[in-house]
């Protein structure tokens, strides 16, 4: 097999084992049955996915539900849940519309009813009845970015102007039971981070919110000084949350996949974050010294090892263990772009450009990068790859890989090269793989 | 022994495995005794410490020589040879009359003589005559680079207004045999460019220089443009040189001494480049996910391993056969700071720094980085380390990470949690060296 079948291969087992509807039919497999109703609330990008694998596992155990996506990924009715289509990353009138749909569906429940929640990636924005005025909200926020406040500040105070995050849907929808089944797209799977965390306890407090709002010297009418003030929920003992996909969960498939290919295969890191370009230039550095160490192994260093005559031969510096075998090496996160151009890309489709300069000329060598949802950037495509011939073939169809990442135009140059990755929407968002294999 | 017992042993068998002068005797050893006389020619930031050892190996060998280094960098006299100091990085009057005493020495040799020519990094500062006046230089070096030139396509250029650069110094010795001994400080070795290449072939060509002129617009005058039309030496039969230290050599001391002390020990790569605060990211999100997975090691994922009762239980995403084990990864190499700030500060001293937050909490992680030369950016330190209690001393002292990369103050910072590395000068020049050690 290539390495071009070997790419394809782990991608699709990793995508494969991380849909969301095993894991949304096992964990709904060990619930208790409710003695009252059992609703459903599904929100995020993958929510249609995951509520129609709910509803396939019991058609006939549900009392009602509402499930809330992004435009254009509902793909149609599933039983009688209401199904809401709204705006991601900025929300809207449908987004704050189909959350009170979800809220009246849990505001009279009791202690023998049960809310199964699925909640996916995009849920901060599709989910969401603020205490304030859309307008206002949108006001504070942009205060908030130009105060140079950090993420988690933002999230503290904007929680405080919400009716649902902070674990205050969970709140809505006792004494019922509510279990959600969480997706995470955060690395580390910080529950109250997730979609702001509307299920589970919040953990930043009021004290915190008047602290930032003074630090920052927001400007705060009296109603919204005294929302910062109401507290969050500290304890919902009514609530049972699961993680049920991670990218650590993706790249331990992926993992197993290049294994049973015969590569000796390591995650690298779960938690890789940072400037798209900057790591794959540091992935095809690793690379490039792995493949050389590769096709120079049993070389005793020639002139370059005349540095000392007691030291032992130049092994090309690798432990013998893992000389001469394949290798992949796996980096699971969500790295950045920051936009200097204005053409199209993402910032898989960036770890891959990058790595064609430092791979270029290496033979049986190849970086790729995806995002596990399907949709890098503002393109049709998953990710991108890059082996040793792709520089080369980037500067004959006139691309020069620094003068494109600066114009931030990586799907067009990688297009050239046929080195998009396509997928399709997945299904699922539990963030980026990106893999170097090194072969024989 | 600690970790930090563990950095100052790995520091300080590489830095002396490194050291120029046991290659320099060694290189000796193996040259022919000449007919004639024996003259030596030291260049660069290591060029005393060099002359120095060739001169101990033989005092009685030389007939005469020229050492030429850095401002303050010469320490005292050697034998009957002129000692030089000069410019750098930017070359003045110094570097151009201590070249020509250089060119003088070798210009009436016959083919019983023989040239020893000593090679280290800041060598194109150091050791340069040009063919035009030094402030037509330097105006030709700022129309070249304000042009966004390459820096390949800098040095066509430059070579060309040289009279000793591109091998046109082995060309000026001939008859004589030219053995030159070099230390090597840029990434992958190219003779051709160490020191601008005074000793070997060239490989850029006149018709390519004329190219650039066109390209950029240059302005020159007309013994200007007939200066680049004059070819270099394309071959240099009477010029024999050899790499006597790379980063590669000082990676390997590395990884043997780590390996002694008992971790499972890979070179990652030997060509790191790239942003300084994104490397060390990277390699902190690297040590992050190895350390958590040795602390969970033997756990079976728990709610994070409900994606599919088809699946192994989680291993933590490694192989068996490397969990457990104390491991270390190098990362040689050289990376660049971009400034924003004003404060004080190096590239290894960025790595450190912007590794102290994906470290924050972890038990036995540390990430150290120096320069072999002991001077890291305009500061005394050779670099700095972290480990997963530094995030925290930061934040008690006073600094947050991302303000002080900001700054690019790195030195206060991490001044004030005890994290410099300092060496003093090493009297070698091999580019930098990362290390991220996990512990038991």
């Amino acid at each position: 097999m290539s390495l071009l079948d070997d790419q394809k291969h782990i991608i699709e087992r990793a995508l494969r084992e991380n849909l969301p509807d095993q894991a949304v039919k096992e964990t709904l497999a060990t619930l208790p049955r409710p003695r009252g109703r059992r609703v459903l609330v599904a929100f995020g990008k993958a929510a249609w996915q995951m509520a129609e694998a709910a509803y396939d596992a019991m058609p006939d155990g549900w009392t009602s539900g509402v499930v809330i996506t992004k435009y254009g990924h509902a793909k149609g009715a599933i039983g009688a849940f209401q199904i809401f289509e709204a705006g991601h990353p900025v929300l809207d009138d449908n987004s704050v519309r189909a959350t009170r749909a979800a809220t009246r569906l849990v505001s009279d429940l009791s202690a023998d009813d049960q809310v199964v929640v699925l909640i996916s990636g995009g849920g901060s924005a599709l989910f969401e009845d603020p205490s304030i005025s859309l307008e206002r909200l949108a006001g504070l926020n942009e205060q908030l970015l130009a105060s140079g406040a950090s993420i988690t500040e933002i999230n503290t105070i904007r929680k405080r102007f919400s009716n649902v995050k902070g674990g205050r849907f969970a709140a809505l929808c006792a004494p019922a039971q509510v279990y959600s089944i969480i997706l995470s797209d955060i690395l580390g799977d910080p529950l109250d981070m997730i979609a702001s965390g509307p299920t589970v306890p919040d953990r930043s407090t009021s004290a915190e919110a008047l602290r930032i709002a003074e630090q920052y010297a927001l400007s705060l009418s009296n109603v919204e000084r005294a929302r910062l003030g109401e507290e969050t929920p500290k304890s919902l003992p009514n609530s049972h949350p699961t993680i049920s996909g991670s990218v650590r969960l993706l790249a331990e498939s992926a993992r197993r996949a290049c294994a049973e290919l015969g590569y000796d295969a390591e995650i690298l890191t779960t938690s890789l974050d940072g400037e798209a370009r900057e790591a794959g230039r540091f992935m095809g550095a690793i690379a490039r010294t792995l493949a050389e160490s590769r096709d120079t192994l049993g070389a005793t260093g020639g002139a370059q090892g005349a540095a000392g005559a007691d030291q032992e031969p130049i092994d090309s510096g690798q432990g013998a263990s893992r000389a001469g075998r394949k290798r992949a090496l796996l980096f699971g996160g969500e790295t950045v772009v920051h936009l200097t151009g204005t053409g199209k890309g993402g910032r898989n489709q960036e770890i891959a450009l990058a790595a064609a300069e430092p791979l270029a000329g290496l033979p049986n060598v190849m970086i790729f990068s995806f995002g596990s949802d399907g949709t890098d950037g503002p393109t049709d495509a998953a990710g991108g790859w890059v082996d040793g011939t792709s520089y080369e073939k980037l500067r004959v169809a006139g691309y020069s890989p620094a003068d494109v990442l600066k114009d931030n135009n990586a799907y067009a140059a990688l297009e050239a090269v046929d080195g998009l990755i396509v997928t399709g929407p997945t299904g699922t968002n539990v963030n980026d793989l990106s893999v170097v294999l090194i072969g024989e």
